[in-house]
């Protein structure tokens, strides 16, 4: 996890071009680093982008399928397809991944670049790799036995995660392979829409009291992860985001609602 | 367009793995050419990947939005980011495009691949490239016109198109630039419903006369565009595919009525 950090830097269209700053310091700004990130978008979804080279050393973008071996992709591609010639010949390749979408406008949508190179998997690893595509890919069964297709795991040496506008970060692969995806944020969309509709006030007063805007008058949660919920807020000023965090990280949907009832509390008191 | 061809050559998944044949010759099997498939992919949506080539030449796969300039992708990229840097330095690029999903199985929807070189576009053409990008993604306007962004325009040298399971085909770069996007099946979904829902008669009535299975006991429309209509159809040997073609082209969803009427004539008195 990191503190702090995410940078705006081309705004956000659709609020003003420039953001009011806190004016007194978040209590909690822990989020999710971008290894976590990257893992959690990455199991998100079972389709993706592939790069790869072709005779020519040309950059070749193909649509395909995966599944997650811990965090690298497994992809099950046929040896006649372009790309599976490419990567034959080879072995440089990355994996494009978006998120499903939750906004109208698709560049506020978090996506990844997995980099790093295929290795056929051989031994254990082949069975592992072949029930970790068939989990995520089941109509894959019809041909992941046929000779002409192969089994290739993704070797992630290289991580880059885009969060939607301004939220960005680079990592490596070990610290990809060691990250967990979030074990909130993908079920938390039922408890964001009852935060935002019976909770209003209590998501002001976490503005005011533990996200440094005092000024806030109104706050709408649109992310809850691990560490904390993602708030954005209006004030006098216009419109900010801020970050408050629980009192401790949770493991599990089932723990949200007694973090933000703590949460509450504690911009109560405040 | 193209008269027959479409192979199945790994089996759909969820059916029996061979096909039966036809028994009689399809009256007219005229579809879509694959440069015409490709126009209609291209322009069903405003987002793809884009691969491009890092500094060291490996293969970097990127999410990017996109408009269409005849059917030119047009993007508008940061200086700043990784693909941005990447297509300064060396103009190859693709992008592969998926068609907006209609199927739960991932493998079943139509995308392309269109590879060459990207330029920045200069006199009269930049104003139409970036009035392009703008029309296909509105929020651009906030930072198209920033010093850090650019546009680029794909000059495409060759095509790529999967239209699902086993239906592909590569085509040339003019091809696909003298090609049109499909007018009728965009917007074909409700007509689709509405055969399948009232007139199932005559869609089995169309794979018996037209189809070249006159043992079909059973069809449902699954596409059609400005040739003809998709027939599925069940038949005591198992599931097969047919098309069935118009009397004529047609250039607007607002006569598919019309065609589909004359081609239940037409199986009715055949």
């Amino acid at each position: 996890m990191t503190s702090g950090g995410a940078t705006r830097d081309h705004g956000d269209p659709g609020d003003a071009p420039t953001v009011p700053p806190p004016l007194t310091e978040p209590v909690d700004t822990t989020r999710p680093s971008a290894a976590e990130e990257a893992r959690t978008i990455a199991a998100s979804t079972n389709t993706g982008t592939l790069a790869t080279l072709t005779a020519d050393g040309d950059p070749w973008a193909s649509f395909v399928t995966y599944g997650l071996l811990g965090g690298a992709p497994v992809l099950c591609v046929s040896n006649l397809a372009e790309h599976g010639r490419n990567l034959a010949r080879d072995p440089r390749a990355s994996i494009a991944v978006v998120a499903p979408a939750t906004e109208a406008d698709p560049l506020a949508s978090g996506r990844i670049t997995l980099a790093g190179r295929v290795e056929a998997p051989v031994g254990d690893e082949r069975g592992a790799a072949r029930a970790a595509h068939l989990a995520a890919v089941p109509a894959a069964k019809y041909y992941v036995d046929y000779s002409d297709f192969s089994l290739w795991v993704l070797r992630v040496q290289r991580v880059r995660w885009v969060g939607g506008y301004g939220r960005m970060d680079s990592t490596t692969g070990a610290a990809y392979a060691e990250a967990e995806p979030d074990p909130v944020s993908p079920a938390s969309a039922g408890a964001l829409a009852h935060l935002n509709a019976d909770h209003a006030d209590a998501l002001a007063a976490m503005a005011r009291t533990l996200g440094g805007y005092p000024d806030a008058v109104a706050a709408t949660c649109t992310g809850a992860d691990r560490y904390g919920l993602d708030l954005r807020l209006t004030t006098e000023r216009g419109i900010a985001y801020t970050r408050v965090g629980y009192a401790a990280p949770i493991d599990s949907i089932d723990e949200l609602r007694s973090a933000t009832v703590e949460l509450t509390r504690r911009a109560r008191e405040g």
